[in-house]
């Protein structure tokens, strides 16, 4: 047996999220199918390295699989997209040691958030953002978001049902920056992030942006260690894993 | 009875295109039926500026109706989004002459097509973007695109079938440019363009940015008028109308 890594691209908006469940469309289940028709005689399942929630997209997340074959490890992502849907893609595959674990490894990772602000929404947009026709200030959002960086306790930004032993996390860089006059860009590089956590960043960055709260509250935010002090979980569609480095 | 003009912004992709066909949905279809529910004392058929075809998008097609109301001019668009589906959006309303008519007025039309290129898809381009793997030299592109503008006999890029009385137009802007390392956008910008116009010019641009056909050529094809001298048309998901400019 020898083990191989997937890099996986999705759009997530008609996804029950990667993870698998009994009943409904997953990431996970669709590579678990196609792996299990290319290569019939085992009973593969992958082990990913982030569980996206339903509706959150992915330019870049990874999977992991044992299996026997001859197969060039570079063609097994060609002979995969041919029984994969066309919304997801496996964008190369490559034979990684036996002990690696896509999860228990160190690791930084590139989540970004896109709101699309607008006095209506533009349909060619929202797939890939969350609208909202609140003005926002980036620079409001701007001055806020390094507080963000370093080694915090983000308890605040941690959804409720986590099974997180630490919510102590390191976030490397966090920026806001302006892709166009309607579309704010939130990008976060860390070593880890909690349940929710860019979701409920994003979330606060909003009011912070729409001048509900001060741009230097976050900093407050962060040292209550209290969900209920931050502000809303944004919604999914504005999310996207972008990339995962393995140190 | 006013005239009102509405500019509108959809995601083609599910739609059999703007004009109205029974027992397809259309753009056009969606309209009348938005319009209708509102002023359901009246019986509305509105008339549009570019019959996009099916799977082409828009940021800003333009449709007029007549009716008798005591509405606020720029309250019609929030009543109609309310009736029509997400991913068509109508993002102005307003009152113009009672013989405005959106086709028979000078006007100035950009589209964009764009051509997603690398070894796979991206699944987050792929629905606004032609994809193709084939390597791609924006160089080259560029080096062609200039020779469509000004007053030509566009024959060789008029698809058969087309009720048009004279195959000349102008185009007043040619460009070719890289959005980023894997897309390549084509923007047009016109007096008027024949049917399939600017997906035959694509498809001839992705024939010499592939290097099947040299930058000089152009030229050459356009002197042809003729269909068979040009290259395919290319599919519909890769086209947006961006703007439509009254004079």
């Amino acid at each position: 047996m020898k083990r191989y890594r997937l890099w996986v691209s999705y759009d997530g908006t008609t996804y029950h999220g990667w993870q698998l469940q009994p009943g409904a469309d997953t990431i996970e289940g669709r590579l678990n199918d196609a792996l299990n028709s290319l290569f019939p005689e085992n009973d593969i399942n992958v082990i990913g390295a982030s569980r996206t929630d339903a509706g959150v997209h992915a330019l870049s997340n990874v999977a992991v699989f044992d299996v026997d074959t001859r197969m060039p490890a570079e063609k097994i992502s060609y002979a995969l997209n041919q029984r994969l849907p066309e919304d997801i893609r496996v964008w190369k595959s490559e034979e990684v040691d036996a002990d690696f674990h896509p999860r228990h490894c160190d690791v930084n990772k590139t989540y970004e958030y896109r709101i699309h602000h607008a006095a209506f929404p533009n349909p060619l947009k929202t797939r890939y953002a969350y609208y909202t026709y609140l003005k926002l200030d980036a620079s409001r959002m701007k001055e806020a978001v390094s507080a963000l960086e370093g080694e915090h306790d983000f308890a605040s930004f941690c959804a409720a049902g986590s099974q997180a032993q630490t919510t102590v996390r390191t976030i490397l860089s966090a920026d806001v920056y302006e892709e166009s006059e309607d579309m704010i860009v939130i990008r976060l590089t860390g070593t880890g992030f909690l349940y929710n956590m860019v979701r409920i960043i994003a979330g606060t960055l909003l009011e912070i942006g729409a001048g509900k709260r001060e741009p230097g509250e976050l900093k407050n935010i962060i040292e209550a260690k209290s969900r209920s002090a931050a502000g809303q979980t944004a919604p999914p569609q504005g999310l996207c894993l972008k990339k995962i480095k393995y140190l």
